[in-house]
């Protein structure tokens, strides 16, 4: 089986950018879509993000194979319940959450009898809204997908081909992992990154000018992070909770055997971690994640 | 006045930017170089990245009007020492060192009698040794220049105007408020950055090629970051260690607080804080020290 009419739920970053990314790589599949938002329905439909913009959520899945919520996790569920009547039966339910164990209870609570099977690309940046989607998003990028226990083998290959139809690589994975390892790869870095951008935007002897000037020596890097989209992330800890707060345990008790051996200057100890952290860097630019250039792409277009 | 004959000791990404930058933009200026690694020596004279490279120390200063010292911040001292005699009497010193306060000392100490006058051009990459430099490094971002008391103003001028014609932007600074700002916005984003590569590489639950291939989560960003010269970053952290003690305390306070909210479940402190971090970001990317497109360059070459 494969699908031929997806409906997309919410059409900011992520809803946005399948619905082109449909257009562009799966000419065949018809794309629905809807927001709660007018204004963002008005300007889905002038970018053109899905093929037909709905004035309603039950308009929108009517006739779909394949729905997927393109909400913050947080809201998923409630969204998921209201379009309950109006999906068909036999329509697979998805959606894009950066949470799985919460958003697959949610799903299963608001759509009892159907299909689902989450999933997660793992790919993004910090803009959102209707403006922010391109179709290019997902190309070389994971998709992870966890389908509960005893789900149809069918579907699930049906929803990884489309994902990898988007240009994604998929991996299925179970739930409870998946939260666990984004929270290292993910979540942490967010959390972190929010509370350094707070600290820096708070000191007396530091400016806020000063802050923004001299970003470039490493802290823009954060702020970039740090402009996510708030609801989202408020979503993401709170339903995450965990193994967000596991990970930033262990977090801590490295950061304080850091600041003990900068307080002793003990430089042998930073230079071993220093150097460590490095190859896993060189993994990340082998594995086709990121880019090595010394200027990340800027040159492209200085002038 | 301005400067003629320009010797550039350590020929690394820094030594090798200001290199090839000066040939680029100030053509009438004669650069010599040296480095004390010959294999470093023989790629500085590969790709030209001053127009002399000198087999020693002395014979790269001999005739120069300006000597800049462009190794890590704990070898600027020994390796001014060793040049002491060579460096003729009217030569200005200056450096481009992440901390200014132990620098500044350090040279004063070196080479008594000279006209030291510290700087830090706030621009880098994560890559290091002679293959990293390139010309536009210094383009847009702001160059710090840290003069001692009563330096002669003719030359802190001369110094500026050096690094306005590289194409940066000069502020003057006294060292140690530059230690404190630099604490917060680079010094601190390294150490956490660092500090978090080492946490995920450290985990049990999830395994080291799980957190390379999920990277792509905000993660990535870290690790580029965290991936900067060992040597240079220990010797950043030992030499300012109070003003770096200081920012880490007062972001562990904050990362306690937000640990504390999202035990709690308080998503109002979470969508506050998060809220209040996007404004930082719109005010870098208004100051032209970053970029906003939505794949931060990436499709440029794409394929
Ligand atoms: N951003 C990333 O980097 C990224 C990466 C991977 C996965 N994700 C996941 O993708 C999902 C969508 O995120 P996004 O980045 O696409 O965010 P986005 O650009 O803000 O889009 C989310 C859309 O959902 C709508 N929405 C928000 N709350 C709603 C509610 N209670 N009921 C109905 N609609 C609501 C928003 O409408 P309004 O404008 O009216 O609020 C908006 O149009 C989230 O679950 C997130 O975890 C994000
Ligand atoms: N990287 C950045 O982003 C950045 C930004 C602003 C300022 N800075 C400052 O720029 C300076 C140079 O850093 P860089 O990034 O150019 O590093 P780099 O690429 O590693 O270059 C440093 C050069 O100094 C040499 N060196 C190291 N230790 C030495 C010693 N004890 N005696 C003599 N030479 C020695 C190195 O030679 P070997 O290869 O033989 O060790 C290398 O050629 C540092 O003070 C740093 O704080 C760096």
């Amino acid at each position: 089986m494969s699908f031929e009419r997806v409906a997309i739920i919410g059409l900011g970053l992520l809803g946005g950018s399948i619905g082109l990314a449909v257009q562009d790589r799966l000419p065949g599949v018809a794309t629905t879509g809807w927001d709660r938002d007018p204004a963002t329905r008005a300007r889905a439909a002038e970018r053109g993000l899905v093929g037909t913009v709905c004035e309603t959520g039950a308009e929108a899945v009517a006739q779909a194979d394949l729905v997927i919520f393109c909400v913050p996790v947080g809201a998923i569920g409630e969204v998921a319940g209201e379009l309950a009547s109006a999906i068909p039966a036999g329509a697979v339910i998805s959606d894009v959450g950066s949470s799985k164990q919460s958003v697959a209870e949610a799903l299963a609570k608001a759509l009892p009898g159907h299909t689902v099977i989450p999933a997660h690309p793992v790919a993004g940046t910090e803009r959102s809204g209707p403006d922010a989607g391109f179709a290019s998003l997902f190309l070389g990028r994971w998709c992870i997908v966890t389908p509960p226990e005893g789900a149809d083998a069918a579907k699930v290959a049906a929803l990884s081909a489309f994902w990898e139809g988007l240009g994604a690589k998929v991996e299925l994975m179970d739930a409870q992992h998946h939260d666990l390892v984004l929270a290292v790869t993910s979540h942490l870095p967010h959390l972190i990154a929010y509370t350094i951008v707070g600290t820096a935007s708070d000191l007396e002897g530091v400016t806020q000018s000063e802050v923004i000037k001299y970003s470039a020596g490493g802290f823009r890097d954060f702020t970039r992070i740090a402009a996510s989209d708030p609801t989202m992330w408020r979503d993401v800890f709170l339903t995450n909770k965990d193994a967000v707060l596991e990970m930033l345990q262990r977090f801590s008790e490295d950061l304080t055997a850091l600041q003990r051996a900068i307080r002793w200057g003990d430089g042998d100890t930073l230079f071993d971690l220093f150097t460590r952290t490095r190859a896993i860097r060189r993994s990340i630019i082998a594995e086709g994640q990121d880019d090595a250039r010394p200027d990340f792409g800027r040159s492209d277009h200085a002038g």
